[in-house]
């Protein structure tokens, strides 16, 4: 007979409702779920079960990030974040699934980039992962080799149409890993911004003497973004396959997947918590701090902030991942000094994303379902992972988090778990908190204490996207 | 201690997820959901509650019309169904809550008209209803109680722009009663057609010598339904109220939903499986037939029911209602007998729109959740039902049904329960059948027998609209 | 041998193109243009006509006002200029022709109302002048009138959403009159506002003490004006008829235009020069001053402008007109002292507008050529005036202006020639002015000379709209 | 003195107006144009100029075709007609303007393909003729180039999205262009279809054994069209500069055209008479006689003309051009037997585009004045030839056609003078001719006679675009 949890007392909070329920779990699987004060909860109570206090708080399934990048290669550096050191900052914010990125490199099979990522997770995990694959050189055996991944449950190609040189696709490429996909079910992923306009720009700024992190922001222009978006959704119709575009940070980006939303399409996009909160007077900050705000798509005016929450409650943006990208300050950043083009794109985020969207709850941008939607349920449902993902209900994973709605505390580097010498959002408090987390089954964080081990997190094998209409 | 009942061996699915899941009842309550297998549902099995066989089959929440008018008056008669008929035939269907209308004239108290209505329910119902408030007479009277019908439970008031003389309201009626439908929480229902103008097409096309029934699918002009629809949106924002558009058949129509959507506003729309299975041809159906067909909005030409599904998936659309409405062919439907405007406008269906909707899963046009959303729970989340209604969940009322998605039958008057001497559908085959049907916790339908009672059913006091963004 | 002048030397600016070219005037008409030094040119030089000096001018043909109301009755008081002081301030600032109103009142035909404005006019202009009808009473008698009218050159038929209980006609009647003009090629013009609803927020603000005039700004909705613009394009296409939306102040109105007009509707639209250079900051202004700003569409935020200046730039506004309808702020604006809905509607501005344009030119928003299209040709093309009026060819009316561009001057009610107390446009600096103004080859202002005469000024009988598509 | 030229009796048509008028010419220019019946007028016909007789006929500017490729090198073999017989097919048919295209291959420099151009040109023509500048390499050098280029008059800059290794510029090299474009004031020109995407297409058709003419239509799929258009606008946002998309035939291309200019943006398209007037049921046609219809963007199914046409009507589509590129039948069409991507693109048409314009005038799709905008007007201010061409005003170019809008007469290979073996519209009847042409001030075709001379017709230095909002 399999170890039983209950964890009792708590509001039960899932996309779907909001109900007084005691959970009980038998090993690492959820079991069965009873009303609160039900004959069947109170055999439960009697029945001899470890018991997790959950009065007061929400109990919510784990958080399931899927844009996180750990030890990622880009710009002659490496993220700062293991897998080790990644998924244990993931755990500590409430998060218990990842979906990370496998990077084929110019010359290279999908299989070797797929077994590489695995030796790097491997052991390495506090939590389950899975893998995107980034298509990188979509020579004609590269995209035989695509079906083979969706066996194995790697069931998400990702494409650059930014970084020439590095990971850049052209269009006849994007399109024929379009039609794979579309034969074997993988969904596409798009990094959509016109690299090779970009490029222009890039040029032009630094030839101007325009170098330092703000130019970032500028030479990305958000019509840029637009476009690709544009051009991706027209090459998957043209192809027949669904679309996922990765972190959204352009109102005149969301405009472009509304329309094809409205049209019926298989489009579905992304954004981030750095978008929803920063803005391009981060990356103005003086004294090269700005720099810790580069990423891409870079982060935009103020103004835009609105239309990403408005385009949350509507829909047309389904899911909010942190592109966990982290470069250190001192020695990482610091690579592009006098030349922004040369600092390495990411942020670290992966901690904060459960917080600092139930802070949106809070202020009334989103409802406490929506929150769950956003960063567990859809997240799962696209990515193939649910409904053991993402929710908690009889037979899925136990991956649960006891949360405490009124917990304030304050991100900072000082604090927080991630291996990255700052915060992007340093100082800012926010109110909510894990306070007990498990995956599959076991506490790996409680109380401010991390109880969790490297190596529990298992590979997943995800399905196919579970969003199509 | 509540007796309890297990329903055991059925695939759960709910708008959230599928799972293998026994769902145990106490009293009239769903006490658990547990996975197939566990130990939790062992000891149910073990435990002496009354089983419910469920192998093979779907186990559904019990389907919630958000939109039937039993006992109606219109045009000089009486829909043919009562509350006792129509909510047994509901029943047969797979349908376990109804949300009726209180129909408030011209000059009297929407007190009045909601007794009125208690009055003919009461002790007659099958399974439980709610009511929706019409306000016919949108005086600063009527106004006033408004909010004591929110705190009695009837949570939505709904104005006509069709009809002039009967139920018509002006732009000044309908902007006063959003601005306290805003002020006190609950929900505007409009039907929207610009019945001024259509009255002038009528008059024109009985000058003309148009005088059967398939003069009424022309005079009653797609864009005079989209002009409504559009109207009502607008007088919705200024007011600042929230808004749901009943029975929308046009294609332009859904065009404007879909526009105030993507602006983030709260605008939320129903169709009725008449739209989505029958056309402007039934309605010129030869010898009278097409008086059968004669509802308003009107049905449309055939190729709208490719809009009106598209936007059932992508959301545009949020509920399917039936506008159920019957009136006999013989003595009613032939009061319009060479006078189109005189038919007296509605239809049977509260007893197929279950079946209807599992067809257009297994026609390919919705996935089985999305069958779940649109027929159960997003006209319970709409309407303050949830999670009460519309979903299976511990805590929830036990409406359920053991459908079988297997069983093939065809729609006829000859077998049909509701009250009315002809089927919209007459001859259509589909798949898949509720075969037991729990309301509350009582077996009211089981195996081709009504088990039920009048009386059974009881009147829903409803919270607020659980949909709002 | 009819008297002929030629004017000489200037740069010919029409819709069309502009050249360097000699007008030939015989008798009230333009006989020919001739390139400047053209043998033909230089024959006209040596033949002994009356010359008129252009060198370093603009000859440009005369404006067209469409909407001007001279001696309108409203709010129990009547616009201050008559027609003839109406149509003397409209020479003095460039403007030939104008169309005016004649208003049917409730009850009566529209011959009595038409004969009422002739009685009027006969006699009285400065300049020619033609009629629309202002549809007030849409029984089925006065519908059967408005063929005799189209007879006659009254080819152009307004309604009004606006103002209940005065001109306000409901959707029927629009609908039944739209027809009619469908049927013998008469052009709706409606004054698009939801004036049902704007009434219950006049009674609102008055009941929450908001008195003044600013509250005029905030009742009357920019959603309110858009909405009534969507309603009555689609009761335009309901009736098949062509559609001319009046004083469009609202960017939201604008946007419903314009997808009209890419659905390829005959759907046109004018603004005024108040809503280009005027804003809700005006009808703010202390001490009753912001009454002056009170017309109706009303002055709205400035963001607008810029909407509504792209918009004559893409053709989506087709026609700049004054609305001029101007009350004293003395003894007339000041019967809405206390309470904003008892200010009579309207502001002057005949003289202004073509020089307000010509500035426009000057502040780069629109080119020389668009600048005569807006004022003159299109006008005359829309109400069937074209190429008799609104343009400088053969055969056309010798309605002239010599305009100096560098002319520098400032707007006043000190140096105005309408008949008002006041200028909105007050202490204004503009560049550009009439210099020589002929009508019909009359010279009626020549250098800051008044040489015109009351009764030169003739009725024109109007052709069928020359825009339709 | 110059000769002097009376054109009399016929009614002068233009973009701006119709009107009984007699035009006088002296030498090349028009002089001056009068009143029919005038004093002015009368002198002139007593004045001793040489008459040509208008009674009973329009009196219209010479056409514009601003998109022609006389002699143009593609796919190994060369347009058939040259610059000799196809500027005198082009006067048969009432086109006195034509602007070709000067095209840069890799490696070469910009200036030596104009030279190129011009030594085919010079001494050739029959008719006036421009030049566009194909940029086939926008290497920093060639952007150079540009510059020059506008100074001598050719002010238009056309680049490929379609067409890879051979005419292709990637986006990078557009922006740059583009760029240059917005410095210079050349105004750039876009075949819009995405090459690299139709190329895989291509491909994979071939490797289906889909080899037919009628696969070239199905390849260059409509949203690779609209697609590319999008970007284009998108990236001619970027540089700030104004935007022509020539040959459009697909709806949703029009789509994005409209958008665009909605926002206010100068971007501009044209659109050609084979889309108006043909389909891919030509390019199906049996025994390869498809190959005739080869051209792109391709033919598209019928029901796209409509929407062409109504974007002609609404001003979506400012410019009907004929892409005239001949490949005869025999020896280069045949070229593609067996794999139709060797088909040479292009079909001929510069004879028929006034004639076959006109017929829309009979068919009630356009009006009269909006012929000559599309053919003649728009085109000449587009490329900045207005008013020197495009119109009938004082002090343009004699280009003037004599039309007798009721000669009926067959289009047919037998009778064409485009030096081609087919006609794409064989056998349709047409009514309207042009009954007399005159190229500068000269009769060049008169009653079915051609009368004028190789090298008559001058290469004309253009101004800038016109056409900015």
């Amino acid at each position: 007979m399999a170890e039983t949890t209950l964890i009792r007392g708590g509001l039960l909070v899932t996309a779907a409702e909001e109900t007084p329920a005691d959970v009980l779990i038998e090993g690492e699987r959820v079991a069965a779920v009873a009303a609160r004060g039900s004959e069947a909860a109170e055999a439960w109570a009697r029945g001899g079960a470890e018991v997790i206090d959950a009065e007061g708080h929400y109990v919510i399934p784990g958080g399931v990030d899927a844009h996180t990048h750990m030890e990622m290669p880009f710009g002659g550096t490496y993220a700062s974040d293991t897998f080790e050191t990644g998924t244990r900052a993931a755990a500590w914010g409430g998060t218990t699934t990842i979906v990370d990125f496998a990077v084929q490199r110019a010359g290279e099979s999908l299989r070797a980039s797929v077994d590489a990522w695995h030796a790097k997770a491997d052991g390495a995990c506090a939590i389950d992962y899975g893998f995107h694959a980034i298509v990188g050189d979509a020579v004609p055996d590269a995209l035989k080799e695509l079906d083979a991944l969706v066996d194995e449950g790697i069931t998400s190609f990702k494409m650059f149409m930014a970084y020439p040189g590095v990971f850049y696709s052209d269009d006849g490429r994007i399109l024929r890993t379009m039609q794979r996909a579309a034969a074997n079910g993988g969904l596409m992923m798009m990094h959509a911004e016109n690299g090779l306009a970009i490029d222009v720009l890039v040029e032009q700024a630094l030839a101007e003497g325009r170098t330092g992190p703000e130019a970032h922001g500028q030479v990305r222009r958000e019509l840029l973004e637009s476009e690709a978006v544009h051009r991706a959704v027209r090459l998957a119709q043209v192809a027949g396959a669904p679309l996922y575009i990765v972190h959204v940070s352009a109102g005149q980006a969301v405009e472009e997947i509304a329309r094809a939303r409205d049209d019926g399409l298989n489009v579905f996009a992304e954004t981030c918590p750095q978008y929803l909160y920063l803005s391009v007077d981060d990356l103005a900050r003086p004294d090269f701090e700005g720099a810790k705000y580069v990423c891409s798509t870079p982060l935009r005016p103020r103004e835009h902030q609105e239309m990403l929450w408005r385009a949350l409650r509507t829909g047309d943006l389904s899911v909010v991942s942190t592109d966990h990208c982290p470069f250190c300050f001192k020695g990482q950043k610091e690579l592009g000094l006098g030349d922004f083009s040369k600092i390495p794109n990411g942020m670290p985020g992966v901690e904060h994303r459960m917080d600092l969207l139930h802070q949106a709850v809070l202020d009334g941008r989103i409802s406490r379902r929506r929150w769950i939607e956003l960063a567990c349920a859809a997240p799962a449902r696209m990515f193939g992972l649910y409904p053991r993902k993402g929710t908690i209900a009889p037979g899925a994973d136990a991956d649960i988090v006891v949360y405490d709605p009124g917990a304030g505390h304050v991100l900072s580097a000082g604090t927080h778990h991630m291996n990255v010498d700052y915060s992007a959002y340093e100082g800012l408090h926010v109110t909510g908190e894990a306070r007990t987390v498990l995956s599959r089954g076991r506490v790996v964080v409680d109380r401010g204490a991390y109880t969790g081990v490297a190596g529990h997190g298992r590979f997943v094998r995800r399905g196919l996207c579970g969003e199509l209409i």
